[in-house]
């Protein structure tokens, strides 16, 4: 049976050309690009490369770009970085509920160390208000931390109406753009951000590669401390096989993605569509315009998301049922409940993210199953006979 | 002309069969290990198969290791992630003045956290000195970091002996063994320590993969905050193609140590020999028996030790001038003058690592070139004609 992968959330396959790239590299340079000699220069070239080619995707300059081992790395750099750079300035930082664990549990770590957060809450749809950011502003605010796109519902937050705000009162913005970048168009000088995340694995290239957009200037101690690797801003020996990954990918998905975003925006629409008119109180989760075209997530009353997502694989179908790296706890994802969603629904949630190989055909496949697979679940739920359904 | 390499510090090639279980991985497999439907249980599988294979090579259990980046994410991890993890505790950290750049600045960082640090002296062969670390010891202190084996010099740290007093004073003992595991047999049992990094990319794996070793119930803080990958100790997801490498580089060395460490221990003694008959003034250092079978650091007088790096690559040997993390900035190395050695000497320092490539051949061929361009480097020296040789 032919998989019909649809969790492109939790792993991209690798695009034949980052493969490629990859195993190329894998059997021909194997220096250590601080190395000054002969060995070490065709590594030091290709770590050029990738920076040059992961630049341009975000519209960035190449020296603005600092590789991590992934978004998470790239999430406590940004946070933690400028949370001891500007420790004499002020100690007081604001993000939303919704952000990343990456995020929130960096801010967790942070209050430890005795700074201060705002968190702020978010609508119905996951949006936040750039004027309760404005409001949550204090004289010793050093930091401001929102998600580009929410990697579980799909929402697009206001960054440029926020970078307006922040700029004028001179705080550092930072925004996780995992999710989005190389899924929509991201441009870091339209945006006007100080700090962006990114993630390889989001867009066809390996997983443990990522990087840190840090505009000039910006002041953020390194999260890894050692040697000068990276302009000083993050040590260690660099991970070449996946930074070529990662290059490559983001050279591919500049030149894909205007392809690519319409025909996944019509299919990602087919499927909403399909289950709004199959499945009696199935809810979308997310703002229904400001959002990933390639994201859909769903919620179903009386169901538990998990027997779900493992009758699906049963059927071929790979979904997910909630951020990839909250799974291994039951709990109800926190952003689901940010935006104001019971318990029990939250549980019954589906996140469908589309990929650049899924077709129609997929799409109907997922509308033909899912009622019946919906249906089979609901049957053996004493809540929904409870319900007098 | 065949390159000569002996620079393996700075990187290692790809073992065959490294290179071979990372291309067939690459392939075959991209999910997310934390995904719970087919397409993730063969990263999952992967990812036991790995812990299992670095565990086994320091003879710890697979729960016990902790997947990096690196060996700088692994020692900062140690070394940050004890100090929040103890903050209540204790305030009081005790290192050498030798350890590699990620332990030395993570706590410069620390004492920027209002953590103190007493900083070790070591003797001119970079032993540290065990009464000295018990004479250290606060009531504070929370956690002892000193290095296995010394990355530039090769010296052998006492471990097991500091071991037992941190035993007995119930003070966390951290080892940096990244320039160890791999080259020489490490017992996490026999050496008694609570945490340890290793490096894959020291013994034949990839760039970019390293573990820390976490003995059970070790209180250290994570320093990737965010979702609950590697047991809540480190966030983020896996790179999976540099684990899978890792893993299996270190099932390799398990079984070739035994062949290897009298080979190279018996080329680097032909090479030490061989310099000191041919060279004048030319100088060991480290300890001459304690030490690494596959590392020797050299230091001539009168000579700029990157001139040196430089007309040995044109003569196809390749060799490093200090450790390569400290490349990029031309200072005299830390551990060069912790040994006593004065600065101008220091910078006419070359280390060579040998590789299981390596063959007498290669020695031979090293003895022949270098006392010939050390004479022309010292007939184009100011200082050297000054001294009136």
């Amino acid at each position: 049976m032919a998989l019909i992968y649809l969790d492109h959330q939790s792993a991209t396959p690798l695009h034949p050309r980052v493969k490629e790239a990859m195993i190329t590299y894998l059997e021909t340079v194997f220096g250590n690009p601080s190395s000054d000699h002969q060995v070490g220069q065709p590594a030091a070239q290709a770590l050029d490369k990738a920076r040059k080619q992961t630049a341009a995707l975000i519209n960035a300059q190449p020296q603005e770009i600092v590789f991590t081992s992934g978004g998470t790395e790239a999430n406590n750099t940004a946070l933690k970085g400028v949370a001891i750079g500007l420790r004499e300035k002020g100690r007081h930082i604001i993000a939303s509920n919704i952000e990343h664990k990456s995020v929130l549990n960096s801010l967790r770590t942070l209050r430890l160390l005795d700074y201060q957060v705002t968190s702020l809450d978010v609508d119905s749809y996951g949006l936040v208000d750039p004027g309760a950011v404005e409001k949550a502003i204090q004289p010793d605010t050093i930091l401001i931390s929102i998600m580009l796109a929410n990697n579980e519902i799909g929402t697009l937050e206001p960054i440029a109406d926020i970078a307006r705000i922040a700029q004028k009162r001179r705080i550092i913005l930072h925004t996780d753009a995992v999710a989005a970048v190389g899924n929509i168009p991201v441009d870091v000088q339209e945006l006007g951000v100080n700090l962006l995340s990114l993630a390889a694995n989001q867009f066809y290239g390996p997983q443990g590669a990522g990087a840190l957009y840090v505009r000039r200037g910006t002041p953020v101690w390194p999260l890894l401390d050692g040697g000068v690797q990276e302009n000083k801003r993050r040590a260690g020996t660099e991970n070449m096989v996946g930074i070529v990954g990662l290059g490559e990918a983001a050279e591919v998905a500049q030149k894909e993605l205007p392809e690519r975003l319409p025909r996944l925006g019509a299919l990602k629409e087919r499927l909403a569509q399909g289950l709004l008119a199959r499945i009696p109180e199935i809810r979308i989760n997310g703002h229904p315009t400001q959002c990933l075209p390639n994201l859909l997530s769903v919620s179903v009353e009386y169901i538990e998301g998990e027997s779900l997502m493992l009758m699906l694989d049963d059927e071929g179908i790979i979904v997910a049922t909630r951020s990839a790296c909250a799974s291994g706890s039951l709990r109800a994802s926190h952003v689901l409940i940010g935006t104001g969603l019971d318990f029990a629904t939250a549980q019954g949630t589906l996140v469908f993210t589309l990929g650049r190989d899924n077709t129609q055909a997929d799409v109907d496949r997922v509308l033909e199953v899912m009622p019946g697979v919906v249906q089979t679940l609901r049957d053996m739920s004493p809540l929904y006979k409870k319900a007098g359904k």
